[in-house]
């Protein structure tokens, strides 16, 4: 079977991921943007910007606009979809979204401010029985009992996926008006509250009560980029970057909110695109090495 | 005498200085920004830009206008002119431009790229007889004999300030088309090859001859960064900057191309805007403590 094949994978689709694929594609290498259902719901939302050079007096949806023609108009390729895997393979990265593969040389990470709470045992018990991908993890429950706790409606996607595979699944939905949920699917309208067990989950405590499980997943909208990159280097809540906005992973590049404040369209932009063309700088450098041999 | 009080001075009318000058001012902070003749020569001349997200196959020309545009909508003061001389006094600056002075907490500089070729002997010599600002250091040659290696126009105004208190003028005019020099300059159209001397300058090395001088300004478009603020951290050729765009020096920030590559648009806005915010930030905290003191 055959993958898609990139040189750089860009995720995210607000200010810093597009311009990181101009940038890109404006050096001749192949990309694809990976980003959320709605590019930018922030910058849409943001009534006047005024300190994004060029621009005066201009709202959120106009630039947002602006900014999705731009990328239109080179033939760049967005999709609304998420990533839920990433595999390093020594000089190029094997990614999984939604069951679907697709191989790269380099990664941009411009997956916006991360803050995920995590429950409590949740950060100790992943990989041992909690995980974020049932497309992933999900056939190691064949006739087991799953709960999922989903944070957006895109989880119940993954509910359904389990309900044919697993032997009994709770669903926990964290958010307003459920969809359409398989017949089987348990459905509890309770907060989480911890993850118990030692050296493998043992159960999910709920407000109101104890839910013995074999495996646990958890969907949030975008996969933190730390639990996506097992080992990236997280540095105050942001990824940390030197100042080619690469990351201490090889081939990994990071760029916008997600490496640290001011939370700035202007350094967004300027971000992706130092990072686009260190991206491609890589590309070029390992392509090169290549020939060599 | 009182002098203008700025809180921000930005140097640098490039993009990176534009976009600096714009965040601070959306802050409230007192800024002005000091820059050349022309702003952004470079810009104007390119052709054709595509990767300045939000705008599409736009030429510098066009792009130029519009950031002036909206440098002044803001209302943003820019001066052209050049910055001679800073001096660190604490929690601010003392700042020489042709003559005048004004003083400021903080500094942006986004003076673009660096390359000055030095002269032999040039580097050694500063400020042992050798200096870039007749302003600040003519007086010191009363009735002596200098000289002046001039890179643009510019320099003619030093030349005729230094007619009127100097012994001698010698004038090195790298340029052409001489303008409204004084009678009493001896005009010499050779190109200088070095400078002599050991503990202080002795004379000019040209193609054709050895002058022997007390005194030597060499005015070029813009004064390095390093010799406008001595113990300015210079790496390959670009001013060191940490990922808050801060240089080693306390109150003083750089943005845009004189921080290296990429040398691109995207990043030069960027910059300018973290930089300025920044720097507004540096500006609160000093009055933070100033108020507590």
């Amino acid at each position: 079977m055959e993958f898609p094949q990139y040189d750089v994978l860009i995720i995210g689709c607000g200010p810093a991921g597009l311009s990181a694929a101009v940038n890109v594609t404006i050096r001749n290498k192949k990309t694809v943007v990976y980003g959320g259902e709605f590019c930018s719901p922030k910058l849409s939302k943001a009534p006047h910007i005024n300190n994004y050079l060029g621009f005066w007096d201009v709202s959120g949806e106009e630039l947002r606009q602006k900014y999705l023609k731009h990328v239109e108009e080179l033939g760049i390729k967005i999709e609304y979809n998420k990533i839920e895997n990433i595999y390093p393979m020594g000089n190029s990265f094997n990614v999984v979204s939604k069951g679907n593969m697709l191989m790269c040389t380099a990664i941009v990470l411009a997956v916006g401010v991360q803050n995920p709470k995590y429950l409590p045992g949740e950060e100790e018990l992943l990989g041992k029985g909690v995980g974020y991908c049932a497309t992933c993890d999900g056939p190691l429950y064949k006739g087991k009992k799953v709960g999922v706790i989903g944070y957006s409606r895109e989880a119940e996607e993954d509910v359904n996926f389990l309900a044919d595979l697993a032997g009994e699944v709770v669903y926990l939905p964290l958010y307003e008006g459920l969809g359409n949920i398989k017949e089987s699917v348990q459905v509890a309208k309770e907060k989480p509250k911890s993850l118990l067990g030692k050296e493998k989950l043992q159960a999910l405590e709920t407000e109101g009560e104890t839910l013995e499980l074999d495996g646990l997943f958890i969907i949030r909208e975008t996969v933190p980029p730390a639990k996506l990159l097992p080992g990236l280097k997280i540095e105050r809540n942001s990824i940390w970057v030197d100042r080619k906005l690469a990351t201490n992973i090889k081939g990994v590049f990071a760029a916008g909110d997600c490496t640290g404040a001011p939370y700035q369209l202007a350094k967004a932009v300027g971000e992706g695109a130092i990072a686009g063309l260190s991206a491609v700088s890589y590309v070029d450098q390992l392509n090169k090495a290549e020939v060599k041999v």
